[in-house]
């Protein structure tokens, strides 16, 4: 279905120009030429610096391909880029500007696309700059392997290959050669490197209707980077059979596009057309690569992924294969400061990505070599005894828990509750350390990442995770009381941090943060450590029962209303309640017995 | 109208896997860890070397925004990337193993985007790596400035602030600061930044349908990134409009989500949603910045535009801002390897961009300092009869041109030279410096220029801008029959080169490239000029004549049949061999004369 191109840039007359100014202050190294706009030529900054002892290299075509080739200006690679209007060759005056702007005494090269109109206007300017003195060469690149070879002249189009050239037009320059040297260098690069494109969909010209070429379900090979229709129309394929089939266009024995035979060494590179995610564009790599390797016998040096030459808007992507050789990659690694120049692909590379071993883990315990021990301290029994009540009583809770969530979600915290509560009793007759407190509280956050799902399991296992790191560094053998008070602070926080409530949000935290206030009170007050525990469990308590009225602020009961929420306390501050509260009557009932 | 998403890539259990095995291929820098494809977790290939004496510093998430953030791993930004399933928050193991693998005794600070998922889960993995004994810090991310503030905890959402958060923080890391002053650094920045998007269009999930969420003619404000509706939908704006309104709600003092206000220093970040091209990228920051510093009177010190921070496909940006200090740029400038972080932002930014000043023409004399000379030299007079002989011929000719021309073309080719001819007369008498042969040659170029359109008139162009620039570099005040011939020879070069043309190919050249060869072999063979000339000319109408039994190679004519072909001459070949026939006679009748 055609349909109007929707965009929020639709004055066609406009857009280059607007781009150029974008790019330009986004870029304190690039600038433009006077006579901006009409003149649209983009240069270094710093284009004097290089203008005497190193040959200029300019490139350009019609814009519509960005960031190509303006976003490619910078030391290393181009010293200026013409642009013309979306799809359209840059005018020759334009040309001679941008030529006797950066040329100096060695002269300029210009690298051009095989378009009839670029390769015409650009030749004309060549000429004219030649005739008023400069010293000037161009190198034409069409890379295109799409079309048969030979089919006329304008057979070859200069496609994403390009961009390899004007890397090493640049990099050549830079190092100090002379015009003819970096001339026949970029000469040699153009006749190394094939290009192939497939698109999902056209490109919209601005302000103009969307064509509806391609039907649903079909693709286009070998396309042209100005919406021209592809050479073939296909059904949509998986993305390594559309890899494979550009691959084998490209390297066709038959065809001889490019030179380049099984043992060589290539570069690839994976062009996205405009509107495709760097995803999708790496996703092909990944694929190019090894078809590269193991079906053509090729030695991949260098991968470069990313979106360069693009068409407008277009969906798909472009294949570039260029042969390498030492000279090819030092000017492909060389340093540049073109800001699109992709970073990170220099260096040779491995054979074979190996994957990093994961180390061991700092612990010094390993989960099997946790045991129950088979006497327990003082403080193994209480913890056991703690534990074992304050399971109990999540288990004898089940019911109410569900209720209540049922009315404010979606009715199976106690279920979920009971599930950890159970594992956590099993476990701990099986291997929980009894007697290194640490070592417990953690075990108990593993009991319960293993069988609770859910935002509760994981809340409940940072609580647990949090104290067990706490009391690692901060305690001996016996932790004392106020140190499980701090570590209980402490795993508050975390739990707070991570899930992203507080108190008065209707969550656990309104049982356990008065809990933790009064706990800490008592015991600076010089309460007895079970006194404390107990009156600190009556605070949990009376925190939950308080969130009947209470606005919930995280979770699905933000959206149900408070008339509903003023009938039950939240389930999650009850259940915490519950089990503090019966782990602190334990505590008070094993004391009474050993007085 | 809701469509099946149009993807060569269609597995969503795969894409995540794939796009991090093309990552790896791409950059020799990144590597992946031991459990890939399981846990997916992306890592500097240089881990070991930075983690005795620097902070690590993680972040990841779900997929689908690539590059982010395994596209910003490197030294100086990212130890480590954990990455999801798309859209899906990467699950504890992982990020646990990437935690274990990169942290060094200085430790390792997370930095998680403000998602309940990522929240949690980097949370517990924290935790459960500071029990095994990792000095563990958290930052978590929260930019989103579209939803009204406060409202629950999952409010501000993490959007693509986090890139420059990660930046931050990587470079502070890179300094070798601590882990509370890294983890403090990024706070301080996660604080100071504020983002908002707006879409044109939903993402595409891999293998689901296409939301028709936004119809046509819309867009949407404040959205998120993973296909979660925006805050708002409104009509379709030009895009300085939106960019206008996205500023306003960022800096809002009414919200004061940032605590920026006139007179500060701010960075601005322009983000791509995956499927928005550079183009309109670089527009948007062209809006975004003189609007920031009139409008809102701040000085934009840095301006990052790309695709950063994406939601698969989708089509639209975001806007970043984040207030800057000393401190803020040195950590946005500081040198790194991560691939994705953009390159060449850095350094102090001019005021404003005052275009470059263009250069006068290396040429001595300007078109205004031509004249005709008041006395003319005997190569200028056989210059003078020579032309206008040539421009006769061809406005003599011009019916016949016009006739062949509507067989094989558009019919204009005789009133196309005509208007070249005529103007080259009228230009000749005015301002010609006939004496010197080299400028003369040049003006006639600069004539046919100004008069006459289309391909036959920039060939033309460059045929006399080329005789013209060899004449110059090779020739004194009187130019050799020798150095003429060497001229067409040059001109016929150039016209080859970027017309595209050969011998054979049904064009002028086919008219000029017996002449250039019997005119060279006569004056080696010993001929006197005139002869050779003569005969030169001979060849030049028989090769045009020839051409009627050419196939065409090039322009319209290669679409015509060989039976209608055969008709006629090449009128482009007769009217060259027509304007060289002519002065050639020319010439001889002048010698004649003086004989």
């Amino acid at each position: 279905m055609a349909s109007q191109g929707k965009k929020l840039i639709n004055d066609p007359s406009a857009v280059v120009t607007e781009f150029i100014e974008g790019l330009v202050e986004t870029y304190p190294g690039l600038q433009y030429l006077d006579g901006f706009p009409e003149v649209k030529v983009v240069l270094r900054a710093d284009y004097a610096s290089a203008m005497l002892d190193k040959v200029a290299v300019i490139s350009g075509g019609g814009s519509g391909h960005e960031p190509a080739h303006a976003g490619f200006v910078g030391e290393g690679m181009l010293s200026a880029a013409i642009c013309g209007e979306v799809f359209t060759s840059p005018q020759v005056d334009a040309i001679l500007s941008g030529i006797r702007a950066v040329t100096g005494p060695m002269g300029c090269l210009l690298v051009v696309t095989n378009y009839t109109g670029d390769r015409l206007n650009f030749g004309l300017a060549a000429e004219q700059a030649r005739s008023e003195g400069y010293k000037v060469e161009t190198v034409i690149v069409g890379d295109d392997c799409a079309l048969p070879p030979l089919r006329g002249t304008a057979g070859r189009r200069g496609l994403a290959g390009t961009i390899l050239v004007n890397k090493i037009a640049g990099a050549a320059a830079a190092t100090g050669l002379s015009l003819d040297e970096v001339a026949a260098e970029a000469k040699r690069a153009s006749e190394m490197v094939g290009t192939m494109g497939v698109a999902l969909s056209v490109c919209t010209l601005p302000g103009q209707v969307t064509s509806d070429r391609l039907g649903p379900g079909k693709m286009e090979l070998g396309l042209g980077i100005h919406g021209e229709p592809g050479a073939a129309v296909a059904d949509l394929q998986p993305v390594e059979v559309v890899v494979s089939h550009v691959l084998q266009e490209i390297l066709s024995p038959d065809t001889n596009y490019v030179p380049i035979t099984p043992g060589n060494r290539v570069v690839l590179l994976i062009n996205g057309l405009g509107a495709t995610p760097a995803m999708e564009l790496m996703i092909a790599a990944g694929k190019a690569v090894p078809q590269l390797q193991l079906e053509h016998g090729l030695a991949v040096d260098r991968v470069y992924t990313g979106s360069f030459m693009t068409s407008l808007d277009m969906a798909g992507f472009s294949i570039s294969i260029m042969k390498a050789d030492e000279a090819i990659l030092q000017y492909l690694d060389a340093a540049t400061k073109a800001p699109h120049w992709p970073v990170g692909v220099n260096g040779n590379r491995p054979p074979a990505k190996i994957p990093v071993p994961l180390p061991l883990s700092h612990s010094a315990k390993s989960y099997e070599s946790l045991s129950r021990p088979q006497q327990l301290s003082e403080q193994g029994c209480l913890l056991e005894v703690a534990i074992e009540a304050a399971v109990i009583a999540i288990i004898d809770l089940r019911d109410n828990l569900n209720e209540w969530d049922g009315t404010v979600g979606d009715g199976d915290c106690g279920s979920t509750m009971c599930r950890g509560a159970t594992a956590i009793l099993e476990d701990m007759k099986k291997h929980y350390p009894l007697n290194d407190a640490a070592e417990t509280v953690g075990e108990i956050g593993s009991s319960i990442r293993r069988v609770m799902g859910g935002t509760s399991g994981i809340i409940y296992t940072i609580f647990c995770k949090a104290a067990c790191a706490h009391l690692k560094a901060n305690t001996q053998s016996v932790v004392t009381s106020k140190q499980w008070a701090e570590a209980l602070e402490v795993s508050i926080a975390a739990v707070s941090k991570y899930g992203g409530a507080g108190a008065g949000f209707r969550t656990l935290l309104d049982a356990l943060i008065p809990a933790s206030a009064v706990l800490q009170e008592r015991l600076n007050a010089g309460d007895d450590p079970c006194t404390a525990f107990l009156l600190s469990s009556e605070a949990a308590v009376a925190g939950a029962e308080s969130t009947r009225h209470m606005q919930a602020q995280a979770g699905r009961s933000a959206y149900i209303s408070s008339d509903i929420l003023a009938t039950v306390p939240d389930p999650g501050a009850m259940a915490a309640a519950s089990w503090y509260r019966a782990a602190a009557m334990a505590i008070k009932n094993k004391y009474q017995v050993h007085e």
